[in-house]
Formats: structure tokens, C-alpha cells, sequence
């Protein structure tokens, strides 16, 4: 008889919403990507979470009782207690909704819910680029910018569970309204949407990340320049996060960070010219190691961590 | 016989270095005030420091073994572990110095060295200000802008006993440059020195900072409005800080803190305006409680604490 155990991993994030049947040594066995926008409402989207973990455990055949949990990470401030939702900035009908007891009770499983930029670091710090470090900063850079937060070797999430708001430090002084309320945020310059329409612009017609990305690896000068000015915004914002908490690594992903060389290069130039000269020779930068699997894998350690199993 | 022990602590700042005797309760018997200026190189002022030492203790007659050790806070980055000072950046003539070596030699005393901001912060963590909570910041405006926190109710250092730079957070990007190296870092615009010279602009005549928070309480539209600004550079930074830790509170202290109202309104207003809402809820921003003795507080607390006495 097999008795091999199994966690569900789930990362909902402004775009995608993935799901993975992973093994408790978080290997992922089967994995299923639905778009964020086909769901309406948070009650759609719910039920596409609860009918698509029930799939991927049917499709393997495997008993309910062999499922050690689910984790679920998503892109906003959520109360770890109480598995509460407060809202999503980037997917809208999210306000107060009390997911945690609703896929307790829909799929009769333990539910563990963090914040997915939480979840990225926790994975990175783990096992990923991290591993063996102390004190690491995780950055996403996507639709939003997120990030996470590993102090002498914990998650720190804050009282109210909302630490790690890297995308929400003000780069310049009553700048650009972000979303968030604030003026002149990490965000509100560098967020997915923002660097497509700098680009539009640029080269007057419509360009996706993977386009400009792919230019800018060919030499293309004004796409060379688009990168290394976004990477001298996140540089700058980082430098702040490097000089406050004299952390050993930074890992970057996110969708954002797949531009290659020429953004990371730019960032590490910043940082390296502008951040205090202990916390610079302390500091590595470095890429996410699991990239877009790092929120898959970071939920299933919330389970393993949280469910001590 | 009397055995009571006692605990020397001691708060060197760019203006003044400050000593004092205290009792294991963290009572100040008494306390000397030197200036830092009168001392041209290192060597000067550790010779200072020794004899003022040697004199506070005599003038009590008190036995050197009831000393149960001395703790001293430095205006820079300090290796906390071997007691090396690496430099001041407001007090020439200070890279690499053994101090912590030197002064147990000479003074055959256990002597523990800290940043002057941790100590801060470490005071109004324990007794003061922040007393009850978690997790705080520390900010002391004077010279220079520094910073302390405390992380789930522990001291956070960073691995190579550097965070804490609050004033190092760039607000401005590319903005003016900081002693630090960096741009556009909050203390490049709210240092002591910048609020006179801008001062001075506005009164055209030379001004000290009592007499500019004395204007601001009588009504003084000009000096008002200085306040007022320096209240949103300061509350820009502090917005970034807050959303990264969603800390429980900040407590504010240094010559600069002394301002009055003016000041603390507008960083608690900009704060409120700008923090995301989580944050801005959770924190609270607080007036230091134990003002220009919490160096001396904390160094005495230090020397409890590292010496388990």
C-alpha cells in the first residue's frame, strides 16, 4: 500500500492562477494554469479553485487522506490567522472574504494562506537562491511589485501581516499616485503595466515584456534603455531596503525579472554605487532560482511548516 | 558593606560626548557633557574618555570591581563582536579604531560598543517609548539621521551590524548628494546643518534650532512651513519604512525632535496620507521618552544584556 503524502500548492496571482499537486519534498508532480481574468467574482474564482485542486487529485487517483494540506498564496494583504483575505489591489471583488474556512470547508483539507510574495521568499530562502543565508529580501516583479522578508532566519510578516511592501517605498517625493493610495511608489513606476506603455511609447506601436526583453538581448539601444532605467528605479528603492536592513541576499523574480542581463546588471550598478559601503559588500543580488514556480513550491513549505508534518 | 554595582554608559555624538553613571536599574547618578569638537584625532578623545571614566568613578568612590562593565554608542558602523569602530562620518579621524580592545586595556573594565541608534532604540524598546511592543524603529534626527530596529522584541543588527540607516533611505531619485555616498538620502535634507542653512535662507540671518522651533510654537508662518517640509521628507522616508515592516511603532528622538508639534504633526499627517492601510493602522509614532539620555540608557542596557549581569 502506498502511503506517500502530498500538498496541494496554489499561487493566484494578477494574471494566473496556478495550482500544483506537489510531493512533500516539494517536487512538483502535476501542475494546471488557469487565466486570473475568466473569473468575475471572488465567488467564481473560488469555485475554480475548489473544482480544479478536486481534478488534479482525481486525475492521480489519489485519496483525500493522503493530502497533507493546501497552500495558497495571493497578491495582497491577508490575515495568516484567520485565513482572511482584506483585499487584491490587482484582481478586483476581493474585500474581507474569509477564504481559509471556505476551502476548509468545500474540500475538507487543512488550508494555509500567506501573502505570495511571502511565499516566493520563503521558497527562495529554503531552497532556492537564498538557501543558507540568513537575512534575504524577496523581490516580485510582475503586475505589481511584492516583496518578502527573512530576518536571522524567519518569515517575518509584521503585527498586522503586512511587511514586505518593497513595491511600496516612495522613490520620489510626491510623485505618482499608486494604487496603494501613496505617491510616487516603487510600483507606480516599474509595475508590468507601466513598463509596457513606457515601451509603447518608445517604439510606437504595442510590444510585450518578452519582445522588449528579447530586443534589448540583441543590442537594441532604446530597449537597452527602457531596462537600465527601470533598473535604476528598483536600484533605487533597494538601496533604501540594502542600507535599513543590511541583508545578505536580494532574489529577484517575478515575471518582470525574465528581461535578462541588462536589467540586473543596471540594478547591481545602482546598488553597488549608491548603497552604504557595509551593506553593499554584504549584500548579493541574485535571480530566483524556481522562477515561476517559486509560489507553488513556498505554499507547499507553508504547509509542511505551519501542519509540522 | 555596600555592594550595589553600577554600569557606566557612555553617548558619543558629532556635538557632544556624553558620560554617566548608572545604577543596575538604569538610574543616571551622574553625568558629565563634553564637547566632541575639542578633540582633534582618536586618540584625543579615547584619552578622554578614560580619564572622564576614571573621574566619574573617583569622584563617587566607587570600587572599580562594582563596575560591572561599560557600554558605549557610536554615531557610525561598529563590528559589535570585536569591538572595532570602522568610521564616523561626522567625527574625523576615526577608521578601524580598536576601541573596544583599547578602553578594556585601560580601563581593565568589560566594554561592549554599539551603534548610538541601536541604543537608542534599545532604550525605548525596553523602558521607554516603545515599551510593550514588538516590533519598533528607532529614528534619531540630529547631525545625522540614524536608525535601530527591533524585530519580533530583539535588536536586529543586520550580518554586518549596519542596519538600521533610516536616513540612508534615498527619498529623491538621483537627488542630492549624502556623505554616505549615496543620493538623495532623507539626511542629505534634514540633517541639523541642512535646516539651519535653509533657515538662514528664509531669516536671512543666522538661527539656531531652538530659536526655529520657538518661532514655529509662536506662529511663525516662515518657520512653520520649514517644520512643515521637514515633517514630509521625513514622513516620505518613514512611509517606505513602514510599509516594508509594518512596525508597531516608530519613536522619534535627537536634537531635531525637539522641534515640537509642527514637526511631529506633519510626518504623523504625511505618514497617515501616504502608508498603506494595514501600516498605517497598525503604527504609531511616538515622541522619545527618555529624549538626550536614551544613548546613555542604552548603553547601560547593552552592558546588562551582552554581560548577563
Amino acid at each position: 500500500m502506498n502511503n506517500k503524502k502530498y500538498i496541494i500548492g496554489i499561487d493566484l496571482g494578477g494574471t494566473n492562477l496556478k495550482l500544483a499537486l506537489l510531493s512533500v519534498k516539494y517536487k512538483i508532480i502535476t501542475k494546471k494554469i488557469l487565466s486570473t481574468k475568466k473569473f468575475k467574482s471572488s465567488r467564481e474564482l473560488t469555485h475554480a479553485i475548489v473544482s480544479s485542486v478536486d481534478e488534479l487529485i482525481r486525475a492521480r487517483r489519489i485519496k483525500k487522506t493522503r493530502i497533507a494540506g493546501l497552500g495558497i498564496g495571493l497578491p495582497g494583504p491577508v490575515d495568516v490567522r484567520t485565513g482572511i483575505v482584506r483585499f487584491l489591489p490587482n484582481i478586483p471583488g476581493w474585500r474581507n472574504i474569509r477564504l481559509g474556512e471556505i476551502l476548509t470547508r468545500r474540500l475538507k483539507l487543512p488550508v494555509f494562506i500567506d501573502n505570495d510574495a511571502n511565499l516566493f521568499t520563503l521558497a527562495e530562502y529554503r531552497l532556492g537562491a537564498g538557501k543558507g543565508l540568513r537575512n534575504i529580501v524577496g523581490i516580485t516583479l510582475g503586475t505589481g511589485v511584492g516583496g518578502g522578508l527573512i530576518i536571522e532566519g524567519r518569515l517575518y510578516r509584521g503585527e498586522s501581516f503586512a511587511a514586505g511592501e518593497a513595491g511600496h517605498i516612495p522613490i520620489l517625493l510626491l510623485g505618482r499616485p499608486c494604487n496603494c493610495g501613496g505617491r510616487g511608489c516603487l510600483e507606480a513606476y516599474v509595475g508590468n503595466k507601466r513598463i509596457l506603455s513606457w515601451a509603447e511609447k518608445v517604439f510606437k506601436k504595442r510590444i510585450d515584456l518578452e519582445e522588449l526583453s528579447n530586443l534589448a538581448a540583441r543590442g537594441e539601444h532604446k530597449a537597452i534603455r527602457i531596462w537600465q532605467s527601470v533598473g535604476y528605479l528598483i536600484g533605487s528603492a533597494l538601496t533604501g531596503v540594502i542600507n535599513l536592513l543590511n541583508p545578505d541576499a536580494l532574489v529577484i523574480g517575478g515575471g518582470v525579472s525574465n528581461s535578462g542581463r541588462v536589467l540586473f546588471n543596471s540594478i547591481r550598478n545602482f546598488v553597488k554605487e549608491n548603497a552604504m559601503v557595509p551593506q553593499a559588500r554584504q549584500v548579493v543580488i541574485l535571480k530566483s532560482k524556481f522562477k515561476d514556480d517559486a509560489g507553488l513550491i513556498g505554499a507547499a513549505i507553508l504547509v509542511r511548516e505551519r501542519n509540522r508534518i
